[in-house]
């Protein structure tokens, strides 16, 4: 393959630096720059290449950066940062919606240099403010938002007014010390007390030229939290402050002058298809930032665990980490899990694009709506099993880099962290769950006998309609071979799908039948049924995607044989979690079915073991971005990590408060407490 | 009962503040201070609310601690608040051997303020200063330790040398700042070139009246880490320092003046039981670390929980989320875990103290060298289980406490942050697994047909005895209510340890027949055999030992119920996860087993949810010491809440950058690269 070069002449692909890891590299199965193109296409490569490079090459973006800096030079440079990447222009925003590839890399590369300034960046993309929807009382639950906006038609005026402290808005990224500007949502109160509801209000909450607050703004920073600090997360009180009637964001909803409520909305479900629309599009990017976090995880411990060598057949003799069983199942399983969910991010972005197209369009179709259900459910189970795969993917990768991983300077904490919120914002994930269930449970309930087909415009539900067949199906693979395939797993996970959906649906009849109110039952199926169900429908969507996508024709030749062992492993590894059931439901029995699976994982892991750091080199980006000296890509790991300790702050020297030391000895009892 | 009272007349269980959550406590099933008593003990409260009294009115131990100072001043106050308490003097060292209940309790107070203070404090009762023995490229490999001390006749000294910077000592914990003297740990070569294996010596590291670094020494700061940043850890290396003869610490091995080495212990086995008994100390002593961390956490999120309301029957009525029964199933086992793990810490740390008198009366018994392995075997395994359950634990408290659970404040995340370590350090968790699971396969060998029988000093084996009866036993238990009690559960670890075993025996087998090495057949045997074998062995061990605690006749009255329930509540949760291989094995068959299983679990967490704050008032420390405002005793989240976030630093100030914003705007495209 020619390779790929810059207007600058300069590669896209440079070869990595010789080090240690070269050895390792050597013993790939594929070319990597090869899978690089098929994974990421032309284009976006050089795009992330031009966009690492002018970061690189801007003292702006060196470091120190995370979780080192103190919160307020943090949140200094995060905001010079930010408004760097604007002068960049690296994507105009009004071109986002016609590159949607580009938006998705942009997103991860500033996402991988630092999540703070990424988040930074896209909400002043959509505003150049802050949301303000959360308050400290209610986040789940947005029906119990309290803030009232009442229309006073003598002034064509609303009045934005926070009842108590417990309204008070909170969480909001960028108005803790920044934004100019929030939307605020409030109840719409009308002459005559009626209210209509949740709608969005434009309100300035600080003076441009002083950053003071506006008079009858209340608004703050919430303080440290355990990550992204470089984005100030702010809370705002509101005492009767007065807008314009103009400033109601009437896109559902208007009031006339005169105080009248109009809604060009008439349909009810086109209402509802948009609100879930953009319920979705904040989903579906937390996916796409677990899926980074996860990748930059994997390539630093992998690196890692490939030069870090501890025990071996001798004394004499070590091995590296990655050359034990143990080491590969806890880490490859990870790396195939990025791949997969990578690939599901990328496809799920194109989906949403679509009924975004729609959307704009006024498109008023019965599949319009549907999909807007669909990728309702996608996204809403989409978010859990992404952020917690990342989230205990990074804290594998933490411990399995020892104590080095817990050296901050190695980045894994502030991944870590800077992944937690993903588990709680835009809907805390077990909550989440509910809208996926509901919506499979609801999809059966309109079927039963001589019902609608199954069916939906992504076609992630339509092998339902196969349901009670798919239930009558049995474990077939015999040997471990048989299950080198991800299509073993994949008919594995159609049949516990429609297995915990039966259950499920079972379960929650009875419950009601028992007499309980739909409330009450609905939460008593939510452990062990909707719960499961909800991640089982998602995993096995993922896995239906990766599959296809690895067992296309247009796969190079050189790339097949990996790809398939990735699909493989992650099917074969998540379905592992569900052995229980398979065996509950009959769909396993015996011990032979069992310790197949397991042989299979572990067999697989040694296949990939050889081409882990190669697959590394696809997905982790430039050192400078990476910012982790053990997961660097010459493998030199002692060599950059002694460079690094010594660069931080006085090493050597002895504290400030050295004298203290010296001069009060401890005197021992002298303030004995009476026991 | 008679309320408690200390010498200045208050109570030693005070009672708790008046608040919201009242009304849950009114709800409990058992007086919380007779549970109090029952579990700690009068001497171990009187002790503890000395201890956080002190602490508490002495305005050095005020706030704020942990992540929300900077690490130079956090290091500053971490030193000072040691050496305070070294000055209150609660336990002379001389005690400490005699009582042990007291050092268990003063362990605990200490950390539940903060564990870099307990750490700093418990390093420096050892010595004041530090132990070396971790190098940068060594850690678990301690064989591969590579720092010289080799003996010069002329000048009866050691030269101590570090021969290349991977060989210098790293992660010591006091070093990086403070530390004057340290114990390092160097592989002793006499005249002749004879290497003796690993010695530890003491080396003066730094002058005590300036802190500055001793001649020929290297000592720094190893940087930042993700938590304990209180605590100085610190690397040296050593370029050919001498110290005398006598510095040479000799329990094991000695040097004579012309240079010839002699061994006190003679005897081998002896001095295996010794090394093995100091390696056993620091592993309880982090199972102790894990089960206080996790106390405070499901303290923090049951009182959140308890307090905070999210939806509801109706729009208008909102409940806490503590009745839900996903909440209830996230955080319950937890709180059993709690109770669970403490009292097996309590027991084993007992049982380690029978182990150190024996050394320390020199007894050279048969019984002496079993209880040293069992110990290791026990440590070994619960290290890993304590840490990565408080790990697990702590997370899943901080997703449950939402957005509120993810601000720095309420402490969460440097619970996560300083719990982390334990999973490392004291040898990596999955390393340390392969101690206890070879343990057990070497009884297993011992037995055979006509062999010893297999049992310990702790008795925790002696059921292996009826390995071949235990493989033969079937589920028994038909409805819910049969598995109420932990004697079910029990009975399935037996069962399910016997086949583990049975597993990993006839897996290493066939692996040296196929003609694998030692090395590769026990690498080979990890994963799905000799790993969950040492975790089902200690979890079956904690089992049993918190079901006698909870089901002798000892127990009041009116504890049976609530104690028995949390017993059951954390056997079958624990167990839960590995259904999978009940159902392989045949312990379990057809659909019913797993169901009434889960059914149960869900049933003991209804039975709970209304104890879960009294059980939450025996083991949380003062409000004070828990140090977070969403867990408070009162309740009051949101004026709790607000007065903290009003307390932090610059809250309502603009940014000190604020001109940075009003003078350049964006200038966008005017950097554009070229793409």
């Amino acid at each position: 393959m020619a390779p790929l070069r810059e207007s600058s002449g300069d590669p896209v692909l440079p070869d990595p630096p010789q080090g240690p890891l070269h050895v390792a590299r050597a013993r790939a199965s594929f070319p990597w720059k090869e899978l690089a193109l098929f994974w990421e296409g032309e284009d976006t490569l050089r795009f992330k290449k031009a966009i690492f490079s002018a970061l690189e090459n801007d003292p702006l973006f060196a470091h120190p950066r995370g979780s080192r800096l103190s919160v307020e030079k943090y949140q200094e440079l995060n905001f010079l940062r930010c408004k760097r990447v604007f002068e960049y222009d690296f994507l105009p925003v009004g071109d986002m919606l016609d590159s949607l590839p580009r938006v998705l890399a942009l997103i991860e590369c500033l996402g991988m240099y630092d999540w703070s300034l990424a988040v930074k960046f896209f909400l002043h993309v959509l505003i150049f403010g802050c949301f303000a929807l959360t308050e400290v009382s209610h986040g789940s639950n947005t029906k119990g938002i309290r803030t009232t906006a009442h229309y006073d038609p003598s002034t064509q005026e609303f009045i934005i007014h926070s009842p108590d402290f417990e309204a008070a808005k909170f969480w909001v990224g960028n108005m803790g010390k920044t934004a100019t500007h929030a939307v605020v949502f409030a109840q719409l109160y009308t002459p005559g007390g009626q209210c209509h509801g949740l709608h969005p209000f434009l309100v300035q909450i600080r003076d441009p030229k002083t950053l003071l607050p506006m008079p009858g703004v209340m608004v703050g920073d919430i303080g440290k939290k355990l990550g992204q600090n470089g984005l100030d997360n702010g809370f705002a009180m509101f005492h009767k402050v007065r807008i314009p009637r103009q400033d109601l964001l009437n896109r559902s909803g208007d009031v006339t002058p005169e105080g009248a409520y109009v809604t060009h909305v008439k349909d009810v479900g086109q209402r509802f298809s948009e609100s879930l629309g953009s319920l979705s599009s904040g989903r579906v990017a937390i996916v796409g930032t677990s899926v980074v976090n996860l990748k930059l995880a994997v390539s630093i411990a992998l690196r890692f665990s490939a030069t870090r060598r501890q025990f071996g057949p001798t004394d004499k003799e070590e091995v590296p980490v990655l050359q034990y069983p143990m080491q590969q199942w806890r880490l490859l399983p990870y790396l195939a899990a990025a791949y997969a969910l990578d690939h599901f991010f990328k496809s799920l972005f194109l989906d949403l694009g679509e009924l975004q197209q729609g959307l704009l369009g006024k498109d008023r179709s019965v599949r319009q709506a549907e999909l807007g259900r669909e990728i309702h459910a996608l996204s809403s189970a989409g978010k859990p099993l992404a952020s917690w795969t990342a989230q205990r993917g990074i804290q594998e990768c933490r411990e399995a880099c020892g104590g080095h991983g817990y050296l901050a300077m190695n980045r894994l904490g502030d991944l870590r962290d800077d992944n937690d919120p993903n588990c709680t914002y835009e809907g805390d994930n077990n909550v989440l769950l509910q809208q996926t269930s509901r919506y499979l449970l609801g999809l059966l309930a309109r079927r039963g006998p001589g019902g609608a087909r199954i069916e939906s415009p992504l076609k992630t539900v339509d092998f339902l309609d196969g349901y009670a067949d798919i239930l009558g199906r049995r474990f077939e693979g015999s040997s471990p071979e048989d299950l080198l395939d991800s299509s073993v797993p994949l008919a594995a996970y159609e049949w516990l799908v429609c297995y915990l959906l039966r259950e499920s649906h079972q379960k929650l009849s009875r419950e009601k039948r028992s007499g309980k109110s739909d409330f009450e039952a609905i939460n008593d199926c939510q452990v062990y049924h909707c719960r499961p169900l909800a991640l089982a429908f998602l995993e096995l969507t993922v896995v239906r995607r990766f599959h296809e996508h690895t067992h296309q024709p247009r796969v190079p030749p050189p790339l097949r044989a990996v790809l398939r062992r990735l699909s493989a492993l992650y099917a074969l590894w998540s379905l592992s979690q569900h052995t229980a059931l398979l065996y509950r439901g009959g769909y396993f029995s015996g011990e032979h079915a069992g310790k197949v699976l397991e042989s299979a994982i572990l067999a697989l892991c040694a296949q990939l073991k050889d081409d882990a750091v190669a697959l590394v080199d696809v997905i982790a980006p430039p050192d400078f971005i990476l910012d982790s000296p053990i997961g660097r890509a010459d493998g030199e790991l002692y060599k950059n990590l002694w460079t690094a300790v010594l660069q931080e702050n006085k090493v050597l020297e002895r504290a400030s408060w050295w004298a203290e030391f010296a001069v009060n000895k401890p005197v021992i009892g002298s303030l004995k407490p009476k026991l």
